[in-house]
């Protein structure tokens, strides 16, 4: 039986932390306020330290919200780089869970996280893409069994799709780039340009035929760059999982059968809503602890 | 000192054959034209067979035309997979060129095999994108220290940028999609909008602008992807590199400081012409020899 770990899915407005494992899922959770730093900090050691007796933790695993210094080689592995979540900006994440809580603690960003648990329920994949579509839209890459760094931060939900004819004189909401994909398909883009969430539309508004579209570009670009063997997509404005047979059949015609496994029936499976149980990001932070040496 | 190897950079239209090491570069290097597989391989086998008295290989590296299956638990690992190119469909060029030379042999995408060759010689970098612009539009990436492969091949060539002013009312060429990346900017495609090749066409005319906006939007995908170190771009159509400011530029501005390392001073050695030396492809052929157990 694998031991029991810590994991903490630190979001930018509350932090989910449990007791548990990848495999068995979790015995305890509680959701603390994302405040500042010392206060959320606090409240999550308190958590642990509240279990200890009855389900005493081997290490701890942290998904959390980026950008972060995940450099191991770096001075300031496990910080919190710059963010506008005021108070976090240099904050020693890994290295105030690790003194708190006298274990090891591994981090890794909270999308990468959840691909990494993602392509453990999806039978080991070892190639796998995850993306969530709520306030923000982020990606997470697994490649090749690994979690994707690389030189910085990737944050493909920033890329800039095509604009659909639905969306004309919407110049997109993202304070760096207007009309990026978030800035024209997140949840809060949805309500700046149709004045509600997409879920309080008609189903024949075209608004869910233009963010399916958008997310049909994103999937056409991570299966032309990283080729995954699945997409999850999950995250509020997924709701119901309506928008996935658009996603799938527009994706289709964009790779217009350039690539292997890319038809109407390959993507039914590969392009799919999370499979997780639980939250795949705190599945995600158990097999982070898991994995810390 | 490192064993010779071998090296075939296997093309469409050519075959670059060599003994050298990655280190040392080739010792001797021959072309064959690529016409069908029986002769062609049968070529590059007469040439290692010629040199095989005074350099003799220790193992050979291909890096090779797509699709190739590189999946070492396929059973047709090796083999060359659906293309257009005649009699090549369903041929075993690994195992055919590792039973005539008798030596073991390894093989890898030539784009693949290029980025591994340019991450080398930009100091063993394990994040690096490899860009050539030519009759086709074809990217090789090196994530963590590994080539891409994905599920499938990725071909990220065929991405869909957003289309250029300059270029309105031009369809693009590519036969899959019209006016995707490669249909837009490679070297068949600049001709056909504009009648001649880039380096015919005056330093002031639009087509410089429209060429370097769509590499730059590739450059800003790859960043907002994998986050490569460094984005290696060249091939005939990059000619002698005057895109290069002019694709830095626009890549700094569609990034609008949202990631660290994107500024204008950051690109200038981060988006750069190659490195080595002699074709990164044939370089690239002897680290894939080289790493062959």
């Amino acid at each position: 039986m694998t031991a029991l770990v810590g994991g903490i899915e630190a979001g930018g407005t509350k932090f989910v932390v449990g007791i548990g494992t990848a495999e068995g899922g979790s015995r305890v959770t509680a959701r603390i306020a994302t405040t500042g730093p010392d206060e959320t900090i606090a409240a999550a050691l308190a958590f642990f330290r509240e279990h200890d007796a009855a389900l005493p933790v081997t290490a701890i695993g942290i998904a959390g919200f980026g950008p972060l210094d995940l450099d191991p080689r770096s001075p300031t592995y496990g910080h919190v780089l710059a963010t506008p979540k005021p108070g976090w900006p240099g904050t020693d994440l890994r290295g105030r869970i690790a003194a708190g809580a006298g274990v090891p603690v591994g981090i890794e960003t909270d999308v990468n996280a959840a691909a990494l648990a993602e392509a453990r329920a999806a039978g080991d994949l070892a190639d796998l893409a995850y993306v969530t579509v709520g306030t923000g839209i982020g990606v997470g890459l697994v490649v090749a069994g690994r979690p994707v760094h690389g030189a910085g931060h990737p944050e493909l939900g920033h890329v800039r799709p095509r604009r659909h004819p639905a969306h004309e004189g919407f110049a997109g909401i993202c304070p760096y780039h207007g009309d990026c994909l978030e800035g024209l398909a997140s949840g809060p883009a949805i309500k700046a340009a149709w004045g509600v969430a997409l879920d309080a539309l008609a189903s024949d508004h075209p608004a869910h035929g233009a963010v399916a579209d958008y997310l049909a570009q994103l999937c056409a670009t991570l299966l032309l760059a990283v080729a995954p063997a699945k997409i999850v997509i999950g995250g509020g404005v997924m709701g119901d999982g309506h928008l996935l047979p658009v996603i799938r059949a527009r994706t289709s015609a964009l790779i217009a059968d350039y690539l292997p496994q890319t038809g109407p029936d390959a993507l039914e499976t590969r392009i799919a809503a999370p499979a997780c149980r639980e939250p795949s990001g705190l599945i995600g932070a158990y097999l982070v602890a898991q994995g810390v040496r």
